[in-house]
């Protein structure tokens, strides 16, 4: 195989309580890769994606982690490849589209090399774009790989864990129109946490990873109750706080932000509802002066996939 | 029914990185309260099941926890209760003695009234008399009352989880001849926590409640890695660290300090490794200078029970 095409679903990363720990992959929008194997041995991006990302392979987080699935095969240097990127995730958005982006570029270097990665390096290639680009979180790589809701146990060495999916569960992404960058997002955060909020905060992850296990949705969603993310950014997210009272008023079981904002995300265990916070939602930022992007969708539970 | 005896088994509170969180009920040792009804409505201590223990009912914990079941069912005042324990569990020894004494004041009380009482409410009159004596904490009251593996999401309101217990686990309890008061032992505790290690931590809870959910064992015991309070307290419970290192060389899938100590627990796949490790634990500690309490058991899945 000398090209090839690889579909990569967007994700939530953080999800509630879960701030670098817990990620979610999400049906619908995501990233396209194509890359071509080439016989110049030289790295180069042909369609970055968007006019603002750059094609310089050395910043583009596809090629970086196309270069790093050739360098865990030992074969950086050895290989050309053309990269051509579709992005159908936003760009700072919170839905996971700069891993999305990285999964694509390791995955498809993988195929065209004969697949000799194993998921491990697969995370790891994915992770070091990520380090370069976003910050080094696996949160939204794992999910966007492997499908489902996925949970990090540990970078060093690589530890993720696959969850169960709670079967019903309904998602609603609600992206304002402004934009939020990842690192900014980040340097928000406290640096320290009194004892009492971290314990509460590894309840909070504990009993998702429970509420999911047992399919029980109201647990799941009254455990998105994360107090040491959501203060912290809250703040540089005009509309949300109101925009997420509106969703649990609306009967979404839990409410918070999807990896670092600025995309709100509500859970609900029927479609109906879903689309009633949906609209609930957009209408509250509406009020807040921005327009807003809903999603009414499900876990994507495939993960990174070859397009035919 | 005008005399009722009910045995509560002990536990492993704080397991491992679940600090306050995350409570097992174990098999074998446990306290046994037997409480009679009489006409005097008073409450009376004949028995406080160690000569150390108060006779005083507003300072023994079954007494206290009865008293606040009489009250939460509106019969504060209007009942007697004559007490005697039987203490098959260590004092300060970190299994979770003064909640299984509490929690059998508690459910004797309940049925002697005629058990108006749910489990949300005998957890509180349980908390109520633990709060006094060793801190307000659900992490041993909840396994000791339900049985198995419990995760404490919330007390105010109270929520608890029972979780799936992994089957075949084996857990060994060593507990050298040495005390640890709970409240010193909380006192060492840090009151700020730097953010990695605070969500390093919430992976670990939420990897264990993944572990017991898919029956992995091993993944069970490698996310039994508490940076909080085992490294606060490990220098305050001597050969503990040497005693550890033998446990997992012997073969555990992890090991912490049960509870706050001096208690020492461990988790093994197979029933001949658990002896093993308490082998070399209790080697361990005897080169420290100190004679231990070996105890290779299984999960309690049963919890509080009426005696015949």
């Amino acid at each position: 195989m000398n090209i090839v095409s690889v579909f990569v679903p967007g994700s939530i990363g953080n999800v509630g309580p879960g701030l670098d720990v817990l990620g979610l992959a999400v049906r619908g929008a995501g990233d396209t890769a194509t890359i071509e194997r080439t016989a110049d041995r030289r790295i180069v991006v042909d369609e970055p994606g968007d006019p603002s990302l750059p094609s310089d392979p050395a910043r583009h987080t596809t090629a970086l982690a196309a270069r790093a699935a050739l360098a865990l095969a030992g074969r950086k240097g050895r290989i050309g490849l053309r990269i051509r990127l579709r992005k159908g995730l936003p760009l700072s958005g919170g839905q996971g589209g700069s891993a999305a982006s990285a999964v694509a570029g390791a995955v498809a270097a993988n195929v065209l090399m004969g697949s000799p990665l194993g998921t491990d390096e697969l995370l790891a290639a994915a992770l070091e774009a990520e380090a370069t680009v976003a910050g080094r979180h696996l949160d939204n790589i794992a999910p966007s790989l492997l499908g489902g809701l996925v949970l990090i146990r540990s970078l060093d060495p690589i530890d993720v864990v696959p969850l169960s999916v709670p079967r019903g569960l309904q998602i609603v992404l609600a992206k304002p129109d402004y934009e939020m960058r990842t690192r900014e997002a980040r340097s928000a955060l406290p640096n320290t946490i009194s004892r009492a909020t971290a314990l509460h905060q590894a309840a909070q992850v504990a009993a998702m990873v429970a509420g999911a296990a047992q399919g029980n949705l109201a647990l799941f969603g009254r455990a998105i109750d994360d107090r040491i993310a959501e203060p912290a950014r809250a703040g540089l997210l005009p509309g949300f706080s109101e925009a997420k009272r509106a969703a649990l008023r609306a009967g979404a079981l839990g409410c918070s932000i999807s990896g670092s904002g600025p995309t709100l995300f509500a859970v609900a265990d029927r479609r109906a509802t879903a689309i009633r916070i949906g609209a609930a939602v957009a209408r509250a930022y509406r009020r807040a002066g921005y327009a807003t992007t809903i999603r009414v969708t499900t876990p994507d539970v495939q993960g990174a996939r070859i397009r035919p």
